[in-house]
């Protein structure tokens, strides 16, 4: 080791899922939505003209805030917005989670929580889930020094009624609870309606699930005002200009298509509630998810053998490599045509199992 | 202050220079270049596709981090990419100052330095320019725990020697030395050049000045490979994907546009050396900018009723009401049109305060 490696910050980044490229693969492993934005989301992209590649753009990011705060009803001084959720989230942890006392997540979760408290060197305490993969909300009432709930969660899909959430934000008005909701448009409930009874709620959304937007970075926050100030003055402490013009243009237009968004949400509910009944059909074992992808293991093949087998088929899904959950495949919802491919390959090779 | 307020980090941020929109203004006060980008890089921002957006872009930012290695000559896994340089010396600085040890820097320099210092609570010590605005070598040849030097400084505009700067960087080995060159490319001699020689070399350079890229967000950085493999644990700790489908078009068609991209790096040049000329002519002090933009002072007129006078007619230029350059105007090069505004302004200014 040379000396200047002393002073480097050692850290175990968090591994994203794989990005394969190339014709006839089948990609269910990140969650994705698997239709295109709308047709007026790629032509405001395509209006961003020479001027504003040229400029540096807004650093309050303001059209993009202001659509939200119209949209969802809330003042603009609400809303905060970065380069994904995952931004959002990694300057939340740095906001917010400054006090010696660890903060909690659940166990099995969104495996970045852990990442970005190793990064700021926040200490926490992972809370098991039940054996039916529910967050259990004695576990969050208690001493510490924040809490951050994912709803529905992640890779479980499993939603957490809203007056249970209600219960942990009510019991620690001494930290900020952070519900990430980067699921929440595709058919939970969001906890955006308690904003006006809890200062100490941020709630956090993303445009790269439900506005199929995951290429173009945006991610954004809900909280009261001083909050949200608390943390802008990180962001523009980090970067005064995390937003790039594209990202403004492309996250404002796809505000206004909202007709375009709930039909193309309608049909990955309807194919997700379609699988459920394939995959049941199959024998595979699941919770009922609101989000869209299904958590499911098979009681008569292991999930990494189907993980193997089915990306020889060029059909990748997610594995995780970790306890409790390491006999489960995460399978984000495509196209009907997609996941047809998916059932009938995995009905002939369950079958020549048998 | 409510009980959560105790475990936020409260910080001072960073106040970027002012974006006025509007007809007829002239805006020389954020360093943007005022020639638009080339047809080729319009051309491939709207060529990035719905796919593009609906899935998640490249985490590792191949195209682009292949692009910049092509273009300067260096392997792939020397160079790391950003959301703008601000986002790459932000991760710098998170990654390489861990020591108990106070980092250098100027006290008349960017002042995102110490932000990021004060976000990431490491120590520093600034080292006073000299009376002609030149960083002194022997100030950086000393036990410390990281050193931070633009080349040119801004907002000074003073080059320093790449001899004086390899002094630096070969009495440090213990510590990473960043030579951000923000502004490199009007003039200055990179010190991308000592790469072989120092593994403790981290050059910091951005598409938003010479390649007329402000709006889309894009730095990057050269450093011997362990480094930037340590640059990019952290940035996998705090974001999978900072870089958007957009960014990664525009940038990698950027560095494919070199003969446009030089041409208009070269109107820059000309119109600040005529500029320089017209300055002088006025009574106006400067050191000699090999940057773009020029940090002048007039010994009869303040540069706060200057800046207010220009401000009143749309002309934009940067004041930093600061010690030892508070009577100074950081005036951005634009195009010659607006430079002739700009002159002829000052001229019938000063001339009826005489």
């Amino acid at each position: 080791m040379t000396a200047w490696e002393e002073n480097v910050r050692k850290v175990t980044p968090y591994t994203p899922g794989e990005q394969p490229n190339g014709a006839g693969v089948i990609k269910l492993n990140t969650n994705e939505n698997p239709y295109p934005p709308a047709p007026a989301v790629l032509r405001a992209l395509q209006e961003v003209g020479a001027d504003s590649l040229r400029k540096y753009p807004d650093p309050s990011a303001s059209p993009l805030v202001e659509a939200l705060a119209g949209y969802y009803g809330l003042p603009k001084d609400q809303v905060f917005v970065g380069v994904g959720s995952d931004d959002v989230l990694a300057m939340s942890f740095l906001t917010f989670f400054n006090g010696g006392k660890p903060i909690l997540f659940p166990d099995i979760t969104y495996s970045f929580y852990d990442v970005w408290a190793g990064l700021y060197r926040i200490p926490y305490e992972c809370q098991p889930l039940d054996e039916d993969f529910n967050i259990r909300t004695a576990d969050y009432c208690r001493d510490c020094g924040g809490i951050v709930i994912p709803n529905p969660n992640a890779p479980t899909g499993v939603e957490k009624p809203l007056a249970e959430l209600e219960e942990i934000i009510q019991a620690n008005p001494g930290v900020i609870v952070i519900i990430d909701e980067a699921y929440i448009d595709f058919g939970g409930e969001s906890a955006r309606s308690l904003l006006p009874k809890y200062d100490n709620l941020l709630v956090v959304q993303t445009f790269s699930k439900s506005r199929s937007l995951a290429g173009i970075r945006i991610g954004y926050a809900f909280g009261n005002k001083r909050l949200i100030r608390y943390l802008n003055d990180v962001k523009y402490s980090f970067n005064s200009y995390t937003m790039s013009a594209a990202a403004l243009a492309v996250g404002t237009a796809a505000i206004k298509e909202d007709g375009y968004y709930k039909e193309t949400l309608h049909k990955v509910v309807r194919t997700r509630e379609r699988v459920k009944k394939e995959l049941s059909k199959l024998g595979f074992l699941f919770r009922d998810s609101q989000s869209n992808f299904i958590f499911a293991a098979h009681p008569k093949c292991p999930a990494k053998e189907l993980f193997e087998a089915l990306k020889k088929e060029n059909i990748y899904v997610r594995y995780f490599s970790k306890a409790r959950i390491d006999n489960y495949l995460r399978i984000s919802i495509g196209t009907d045509q997609e996941m047809d491919v998916l059932i009938r390959f995995l009905e002939g090779y369950l079958g020549k199992r048998d």
